[in-house]
């Protein structure tokens, strides 16, 4: 496998096609000059700037799906799910930032902050999602698996902002730590971040190499057989939330070194792991201080030392350590549960093995 | 056929019915019961209080192309994609009325507007554009138009996006007239009206009768096979056009006892039909009027009795008149041409002779 800074310029080769074809879609269309050139800004704007691993986990998997290096055209067609995944994750981001008054996104000003932009931000992120049908459309729609590929996404839109609503009225701007339980916070992860993070790329790759969704033989034969779909779903959601509880984590813990940024969770009243688990904990004196100092600015001000100073008697770090070794372990044995034979194109563990080795003791 | 009010009565009740639904597949994805109240609230603040004209059309045109009153099932069918377009148009509105800063919309306060929704209502105008593939899966995923109709509501709302966006940029806050003309106009009429409300409609009705896109033989014999869905919408864009200039003549011209409302497209900088005829035979002293006083608040103001009054001078309504029979003349030249059969479920005149009459010369 090329090294990490060539993939990604590889897959970066293919948003240039891709936002190419997007504004020469309206070109076509004899849209204004003007407003091709507003979305091609807003594209290169708010697409191709994060980590892009939901992007390019579509093409790792399905390279191990089918066994081989891929084609270039094999590789074109998964680079462009992927794509589709972080214009998705775009969607989100732009009208996330409106929805929560953010300030930057990856180091520049959140794009409805640019002063000729504002609301239009709104109808600039409904694009951004119509994209993603215009090009598996444009890609897909003589394949079989062309309706899988169009409800997925769907369906995961639907998911994500189920899981953005539970957020928005669960964690509003007034503090309300009695909203707060790790029940909830399993909810608005797996909603609002697994299924679009870790099921998704990995169902694209699944459709993509024609797996079917035939149940699969269990390995315990007292166990029935499985819909694969499934099968990936029961690993990659528990997974997607353990990511999320990391990185809820090393937005306490880690350095501005470490994870690139400051850490402000507790200043934003974020409904964190960090501040469940510590309320699970909490006598009531902890309680109330954190009840009285959570979600107040300044960063690095007393309260927010305050609330780290709780967090650190009630031993946070102790408990995120047991809580990482004991899911970590749960993953290992249902991973090593999937059912797979040799042949390409058929589900296999390493798809999920892949996934917890890029995701496991990170520090960023 | 039933009268206004009973067509009206039975199609809300299939509203509360899918509205019912809707709430019931977050229940079985056992979301906290206040996002699912939060998310009933939404659809019942935003989605049935309009004229329903769209939705009830897609009901009406499955009866014309079936020749015969409907059975219950296909009329909740139909109704059901009636409430799609119904669902797709509150989606537009609750997110335009944030782009355009707007006040009230159907006699209430704008959804993001209540105090404890405000930019919520960005992902709520998200979770009512979902919903409409929920229904098409819920009510046609065995159905043979099942792709056709996600696919004619994921073109037509990138269309829409499209629209808005020229819109958007064309008639900033900042008055610039130069940006203009009647070309302009006619472009974010088809695209950010005429495609949802007049094509999208009818092609949901034929998906439903299974009109396939087999060319059918023009009645000029020098002329080639047109596909129907081609057929359909040569006829309604430009029929959607003529609605929007009316609509657009109606806002300066119609009394409020008519429109039951007050026009405000003078005074909010409209890129309005009626500013662009004007625009294009002023004189450069009734230019420079217009110029200085439109998009000048308050209403009724003096801004606003100038341009009202260059419009009359200019002769606005004269030019409207003519061009009303201009254009409905080549609307009825262009149904003439309609090629149609006797069988049941192929396209006919009728279905574009029943909105023409809807529309001639309506003043309200």
């Amino acid at each position: 496998m090329a090294d990490k800074a060539e993939r990604r310029a590889r897959f970066e080769g293919v948003y240039r096609r891709i936002a190419d074809e997007l504004v020469e879609d309206l070109r076509k269309n004899n849209i204004p000059e003007d407003a091709m050139k507003w979305y091609r800004r807003s594209l290169d704007y708010n697409v191709p700037g994060g980590k892009l691993n939901r992007g390019m986990s579509v093409v790792d998997t399905v390279e191990i799906l089918k066994r081989r290096p891929l084609t270039e055209e094999e590789y074109v067609k998964a680079a462009v799910l992927g794509w589709c995944i972080e214009l998705l994750q775009a969607y989100f981001l732009v009208s996330d930032d409106i929805m929560d008054a953010s300030i930057t996104r990856r180091g520049q000003p959140c794009w409805y902050r640019n002063s000729e932009v504002g609301m239009i931000a709104i109808n600039d992120s409904f694009m951004i999602c119509s994209a993603i049908y215009r090009l598996l459309k444009s890609y897909f729609k003589k394949d079989a698996c062309y309706v899988d590929l169009i409800e997925v996404f769907l369906e995961t839109t639907w998911q994500t902002e189920i899981g953005q609503l539970i957020d928005l009225i669960t964690a509003p701007e007034h503090v309300d730590l009695s909203k707060f339980s790790l029940e909830k916070h399993s909810m608005i992860v797996i909603w609002k971040t697994a299924f679009y993070s870790f099921y998704l790329p990995v169902a694209c790759a699944m459709y993509m190499c024609g797996i079917p969704h035939t149940p699969i033989a269990s390995l315990d034969p007292s166990k029935p057989a499985q819909d694969p779909y499934d099968i990936a779903k029961s690993i990659l959601i528990p997974l997607g939330e353990y990511f999320q509880v990391q990185d809820d984590y090393l937005d306490f813990s880690g350095t501005p070194e470490q994870i690139g940024k400051i850490g402000t969770d507790i200043i934003d009243n974020k409904c964190s792991w960090c501040i469940n688990v510590a309320l699970l904990h909490a006598t009531p004196q902890q309680k109330s201080v954190l009840e009285q100092h959570y979600g107040k600015k300044p960063s690095g001000g007393p309260s927010e030392l305050e609330v780290k100073r709780v967090f650190e008697e009630i031993g946070v770090r102790e408990k995120y350590a047991e809580y990482e070794e004991g899911v970590v372990k749960k993953l290992r044995e249902m991973i090593a549960q999937v059912p797979e034979v040799e042949e390409p194109n058929t589900l296999r563990r390493d798809v999920f093995e892949s996934f917890l080795g890029k995701i496991y003791k990170r520090s960023k």
